[in-house]
């Protein structure tokens, strides 16, 4: 019972690995698509979704088998439930990308406001806050967790810089500005997002390693 | 053992109930500070997010003890883990009305674009979407839920016309307009994704009611 309890986790592990793999991909092709302005590329990730929502109902479905077979207790009882949360918050994180390449659609057919300020910046700062966060909950890791808490400062600070750059040097003084500039700052916005549910998802693992206290500081 | 239970749920229910009353009630305060130019009342509902952070927690503790405490099995089991992924939507409900909030600070020192287009309108939308799927939950109503998930469509509508109207018929002719305009755009995304949350509450009590087939249809 236990060894098999222990390979079941060990799947579990892995195919939360698998979807956040397939998230920061949909994140890195979506921000791809917007500097190439490619459509069929921007239309794979949304296309691609489908395979992510589906994966989401497999885990839940998994988190909840091992729950009423195993009955587990203490540190395995919350690594799962613990699995419950991240899981729906990958899901949104895929979302996000989606919530972009339709931002690309929409753009694709103007010229571009170059160069794109610190769009793809914050776009590295989303997808590896995402890759150590999914890291901290598979390796139970509190250090590289508040890394990820850390780091949102930063995705902060480059969404507001984006933001006042879009919005006072190019929408207030020029017009013919304002149908790409939009949809731009909505997807710094999306970006951000992304870095909110790994901020979520880091906070969840020091809750799962530590107990309260340091979420409730976090906070 | 059973009548402890049934009684410790019906506590669960009470707690996530007025957990979300508090988020709508966030919701609605942060869109009359808007209405009103009301700075305080802003300032308050960012305030008021750390009461409901709390609940958050214990409202995870409460489900994490219960599944450790009397290891329910099917329909318990379900209605446990479906409570633990609620009362992260709900909490993030809370967080959006903070970020309505934050708009409404920055703009109340602006003269309003009047009248706030269809913003009170869509703000409705999302209350009742919340307190519907809320209740969807409480009274396992799949009728209910199916109504919430129905509604999103309507509330999807009322954000891209109200972006619209931002964007051509403001932005677009008059640049004095932007800087007052963009939090406006941001609210009406900020109540969507509110509306996203209840769909997201009512897609998985359909699930968590009648299993698999319907969550995977609604995606």
């Amino acid at each position: 019972m236990e060894r098999h309890f222990d390979e079941e986790l060990k799947d579990l592990r892995k195919d939360i690995l698998k979807m956040s793999d397939l998230a920061r991909e949909s994140i890195a092709k979506s921000v791809e698509a917007l500097k190439n302005r490619d459509k069929a590329q921007a239309q794979n990730v949304i296309d691609a979704d489908s395979k992510i929502d589906e994966m989401e109902l497999v885990i839940d479905e998994k988190c909840i088998d091992l729950l009423a077979r195993y009955q587990p207790m203490a540190k395995d009882l919350r690594f799962v439930t613990t699995g419950i949360k991240i899981n729906a918050d990958i899901e949104r994180i895929a979302d996000l990308a989606v919530d972009i390449a339709q931002r690309v659609l929409e753009l694709a057919d103007k010229p571009l406001l170059k160069p794109l300020i610190d769009i793809p910046k914050l776009s590295e700062v989303a997808q590896n806050m995402v890759r150590e966060a999914i890291d901290s909950f598979i390796k139970k890791d509190v250090a590289l967790a508040n890394k990820v808490v850390a780091s949102d400062t930063e995705a902060d600070n480059l969404r507001n810089s984006i933001c006042t750059e879009l919005t006072n040097d190019y929408m207030s003084h020029d017009i013919s500005t304002v149908t790409r500039a939009v949809p731009l700052l909505l997807i710094a916005r999306h970006l951000e997002r992304i870095c909110d549910h790994a901020t979520n998802i880091a906070e969840d693992i020091i809750y799962m390693v530590e107990g309260k206290t340091v979420k409730h500081h976090h906070e």
